[in-house]
């Protein structure tokens, strides 16, 4: 397991943050948020944060760059539902040569406070548009060493 | 518009037959299937039914063609709900040279007997893999014209 | 069939526009959207529609009332890509007693200028919560008549 | 994190075996399967599962219970494509009075031999349908006593 990092409750620890309203299709017959739909919601936000940082994930498609997902961990705490307007909320956790982290937590108003979610990480690898390993591109191992 | 079939009710009339258990990601709050799930079970149909005469879609992508889909109707009669097992069918409904269109019928045990669920219809066209737009295989062709 | 709107590609006669960006899990293995996600954009920006004019959906719910699609009707014109933003414009186009149609238009740039991606029609009845259909709310009805 | 079980690569430690087909909506613009879509294939696999030891899961909801994901674990190992058959192996992984686990293993073959393609673990506890937590059914905790 490559899986490292502990994601935090606490808002206050994350570099990023981006908002998702829930759309109906998300939700299942439970009434809430299915599973399945929080890692297109890290996702979205994992995209949105790379555009931020000038490092778009277009660009690195351009570039001969994938980036799959080894590994995903989620807590699910409190569900979401219809409607919800979530904040998502993002930290680039770790970096080595050939992985990186990323941690989330997302919050949502229940009409009194802002509550949690649910947290996660996803690891990411980094292959040629052939699926081939390669090292990340120094921009980001650069970030990584900055960060620690 | 290029959608010119009227998908019938009546089983009788329909090329292939393919069965599906709705998948509770599948349901939505409130509690029946979503409706923008059904072309994913004809999509899957439409995959079973090319296998079935020999012509997998798979080998399609390997000769060089996408079939990309042009317009899609759909009419949603009852509801399907979560574990519901339905019968989906097929037929090769018109085929141009540039065109063919699948009509669809999905029904439904509902504790009694068989309900119609849904009826459609897809149109698709024929492309090489970077999208520039084909004549259909001949084999699809001649199969129009043998059900003419 | 109850569908009787032909969407217009007409920008002008939409009465709503609502943006959306594409995300990866929406792109397929022929590198654009996926057909079936279309009717989670029209789905979205209804919502957001309903919203806008005073009448969200989840007053609807509040209110006891479901809102189901019962036909749906698309036009995929230019494929839509990973991470393009996109204009739905959206017309409520027709409503009677018991039904209303909802008209859409999607847009996006090419890089030189807006271009027509894909057109639809939703048609929707109104139900209990329990499933029962019942009349739209006045305020709709109203609506479709000021329309007219 | 309640997460505890480590999902073997050994397929003969698993209890039950499902195979499932890709589908076409399920790949990504990367050509492989979306890493979101391997929570809808295990669940799908839990359902079955349950059916096959007599507790199906519309039988849970028929008692007032559902059963919620706590937590979710996926390692990505090999990717999977367009209508492969994966074999989905599922093994009822640890239960106390308020949360069970299950481990899944998934693998496919690739031309030459079926090869690992993903572990994975979720957690779920089990809650009224009003979403109060509660105890797990007493079958479930035999079955888990049984299993120690």
């Amino acid at each position: 397991m490559r899986l490292s990092v502990e994601p935090s409750t606490d808002p206050a620890v994350y570099d990023f943050t981006h908002e998702i309203r829930v759309r109906f299709v998300e939700t299942d017959a439970m009434g809430i948020v299915h599973h399945s739909h929080y890692l297109a919601y890290f996702e979205e936000t994992r995209v949105a944060y790379l555009r931020r940082i000038g490092h778009p994930f277009t660009q690195w498609r351009e570039d001969g760059l994938e980036s799959p997902v080894l590994e995903s961990f989620l807590q699910y705490r409190t569900p979401l539902r219809f409607d919800d307007v979530m904040t998502v909320h993002l930290r680039l956790a770790a970096v080595t040569r050939a992985t990186f982290q990323m941690a989330y937590l997302i919050t949502a108003d229940d009409g009194t406070s802002d509550t949690v979610r649910a947290t996660g990480v996803t690891v990411h690898g980094c292959t040629t548009l052939e699926g081939r390993p390669t090292r990340l591109p120094a921009w980001l191992r650069e970030l990584g060493e900055h960060r620690s």
